[in-house]
């Protein structure tokens, strides 16, 4: 090539090209499995595949990479709000986990465990941390003496380990990775208002960033953190009108302090158990990503987290092929220079409509497509991946015109999940009406839409379970905009309403 | 405050201040004992802790904000050399460690098992990941298909975990957290060059980003990695004189491709196994940075990886304080706005002295400290962390002066470095000399200086192993610059030398 600049752009593309997809396997459309649809845009897009570990996948590099982006707009934000780093053991003595009640008959059950070491059987055997508040509060105990040491706000990124039996691609396995933040403080007001400010972090990078709409709320008593006072959460719906926790933060009062004995000696020289709060979020958002923009070609991004956010496929016959490779190569570089994350696809064992489609299964957010008659009018046909709109495009604004575009990509993407949220929520009165909502036996299929049911609940646990067993359909969150002004009565036992809830199928 | 810039840079400085260390603790000198001061350096400094789990220790914020810029500027190296990140299991099959016969070997005494998963003992037991291979290749099987698919060129940041039985906080601990690059390759030559490749990624980085100089080398059969054909090294020296393994790479040959029968089409068409190399670098390096340059005074560190590269001291009575406050915040903006990384110590509870020795601690490599007189003047008093040299600076040039001056360190401490590893390295002619070099029990101790011994070697593992037998000395490595024109007898046993290594104790 005659401009040095380019060098490292086609060479990317080079070897991206000599890794073809085989688009052979077609991917099942979402009206006829949706399960499949998804698992074959995770297999085929290379975002991860199985592994002979049980329960456990591997993370293959283009999955890797949006796990990259999302992880550091989130670390971005942590440190914005004065947190910082740190890194536990991954073994906790098993004697730690007991130490908190609820938190073991929580986890207890999904336990891996390290019986034996350098060639030993342990005195002690360890569990591989499902989450780290026990091994973190035993050290918390060392480090907190007094007012002066709190606020402590420490995140972890880690991987977890939660023994499952059913497991699902980013949505569900046994390991994932996730950050697990973990604060301490003087007062419960001030570990309040820590667990609402990082849902809301939460909140608006999910919103913004990863273009998922998501309703924040209260958590059930059925549905919270175990060790928690009280687990705030973000849920998404998905294209199938499945509820999806995208985030949870948690209020844990002085559980964890009490079991590990964490005081600290107040403003005033008295000493008190010290408030906590945790709070996380996992590889499941790229799940979550998948299945709320993605369509029957293939996966869908927001621009913000596309590994590219352009590819540029030429178009040309051996005749035509100097010139417009040329001409492709200086659009490239106007964008490059825009910062923008780019490639140019110049593989010639491919056609044009291979790399269309190929391009289409990634998701790349824009296609620029450059022939020979575009470059004798000094033009490119500009493709949005998302809705599939053509535009001609002046080659010598196409830097500008594809940002703005990327721009209207990632508030179009929200919108439009929004919309179906909007469009698959439904209040509902009564018993008879969340039965058939959600299709239960006997009630008919005329009003079993699914999706989210807004109803009011008396708070108790039974009303929950009767639901579930009928329906499989739990409380997803009480949503924290909507508690006001509560009057009438529970939709399923008709005993006087406390709070008003979504339910909804989940994964 | 009156300038809203500074608010961030005001509310951090508060943060640190409210969690002041105790100085209490003093740092036993290197004369002393220099494993203390080690473990002094490493508690006071708060960069790690020891842990309630056996052998794994805990790396706390201002540990881990270290680690993250070395790991980002190791990130950024492998990004520019064509890799890309992937997360393979945590757990890994123990059938498939004993597929590499060498590897299970080198392996199997340092293996945590875990046994039982969701309350159930497991057919089949997993290990903790000493290290990926074997889980990567049951992978890599799949994905190898023909030459198209190569190279590939894979990285992987984790933790992994060995049982140790003695360790030392950093720079030997049961788990660590590393990144380990698995690349596959067409042809023996490729496999070597990308191994190569990538021990002058390591050496670079280490060279010039953590000022520590090194020796890269191949080491012996005895010192290779379990399962490599060939292992590379990059070795440094640290203040006691003993070797401090920095990083390897290892070329693979076929050895894990035939393990796991990975075979791909060649461009002729017909089949072969692929080549391989793996390398890593782990947390081991941040206790190589603080062995290196570190003082009796605590930390001292290289400018690129410093949490903060200035802190700035103001120094006042009360009626000063207003204005000197102003003065002080104007040079942070100064500062900031170059995009130094700093920090005003505003706390109004310690002293000036007290702040000095406590950034001396941290090893923040400048310290301002402005008075009213240097107000007066519009000067500032800049101090060098890593030799104590004072200057007057005009507050006017104060951003551009401390560029410079942190340039000057970053260049200092590697040659600091440079210059002791040339003292205490020595060519040793035969037996006596090596022995008397260790100061080998009835050889005196007038010439037991210890440090490197770069000697002649036959190639013989039991010439090895009667020198470590005596002196607890290993061979480091055959230096790659050093291997021409070898003539002469090995120093321990006479017979004819076919390689020029380092001797030296080691960590």
């Amino acid at each position: 090539m005659p401009i040095p600049k380019l060098a490292q752009g086609f060479e990317k593309a080079g070897s991206i090209a000599r890794q073809r997809y085989k688009m052979a396997e077609k991917i099942t459309p979402r009206e006829t499995d949706y399960s499949q649809w998804y698992i074959d845009i995770v297999l085929n897009a290379k975002l991860a595949d199985y592994s002979p570990v049980k329960g456990s996948m591997v993370i293959r590099p283009r999955g890797y990479a949006i796990w990259e982006r999302i992880r550091d707009e989130f670390d971005r934000r942590f440190k914005e709000t004065g947190h910082s780093n740190a890194y536990f053991p991954l073994l906790i003595p098993m004697s730690f986990l007991q130490k908190e009640a609820e938190h073991v008959e929580g986890f207890a059950p999904e336990l891996a465990v390290v019986t034996h070491g350098g060639g030993e059987e342990l005195e002690e055997p360890y569990c591989i941390r499902p989450t780290s508040e026990t091994i973190i509060w035993s050290m918390y105990k060392n480090w907190i003496q007094s007012w002066r040491d709190l606020p402590l706000l420490i995140n972890q990124w880690a991987n977890v380990l939660r023994w499952e039996k059913r497991t699902r691609l980013f949505l569900r396995t046994s390991e994932f990775l996730w950050q697990e933040g973990h604060t301490a403080h003087e007062t419960e007001a001030e570990a309040v208002e820590e667990t609402l400010k990082m849902l809301e972090v939460y909140r608006d990078v999910v919103e913004r960033y990863l273009c998922i709409p998501v309703i924040p709320g209260v958590k059930s008593e059925t549905e919270k953190f175990a060790g928690a006072v009280r687990t705030y959460t973000i849920e998404a719906m998905v294209q199938d009108k499945k509820a999806l926790q995208a985030g949870t933060s948690h209020f844990l009062g002085q559980n964890f302090a009490k079991a590990f004995d964490v005081k600290y000696q107040t403003r005033e020289g008295t000493l008190d158990y010290v408030w906590a709060t945790s709070w996380g979020v996992s590889t499941r958002l790229v799940g979550a990503v998948i299945m709320t923009h993605s369509d029957d070609k293939g996966l869908v991004l927001p621009p913000a987290i596309a590994p590219e956010e352009v590819v540029i496929v030429p178009i040309y016959k051996n005749e035509s092929k100097a010139a417009v490779m040329e001409y492709a190569g200086k659009i490239f570089s106007q964008l490059k220079d825009l910062g923008l994350r780019v490639v140019l696809d110049d593989d010639d064992s491919s056609s044009p409509g291979w790399k269309f489609a190929e391009w289409e299964m990634r998701g790349t957010p824009v296609r620029l497509e450059i022939g020979p008659r575009d470059m004798q009018n000094g033009k490119a046909v500009m493709v949005r991946r998302d809705n599939g709109e053509k535009t001609v495009i002046d080659a010598a604004q196409a830097g500008e015109k594809v940002k703005e575009t990327l721009a209207f990509i990632q508030t179009s993407l929200y919108e439009k999940a929004k919309a179906f949220r909007m469009a698959n929520t439904k209040p509902v009165a009564n018993r008879e009406e969340l039965l058939a909502f959600f299709g239960a036996e006997g009630m008919g299929t005329a009003d079993a839409q699914g999706g989210f049911a807004e109803a009011l609940w008396c708070g108790s646990a039974e009303c929950e379970a009767e639901l579930k067993a009928q329906t499989k359909a739990t409380l997803r969150c009480m949503p924290l905009d909507r508690q006001e002004n509560i009057s009438g009565t529970c939709a399923l036992c008709g005993a006087p309403a406390k709070h008003r809830a979504i339910f909804a199928r989940n994964y």
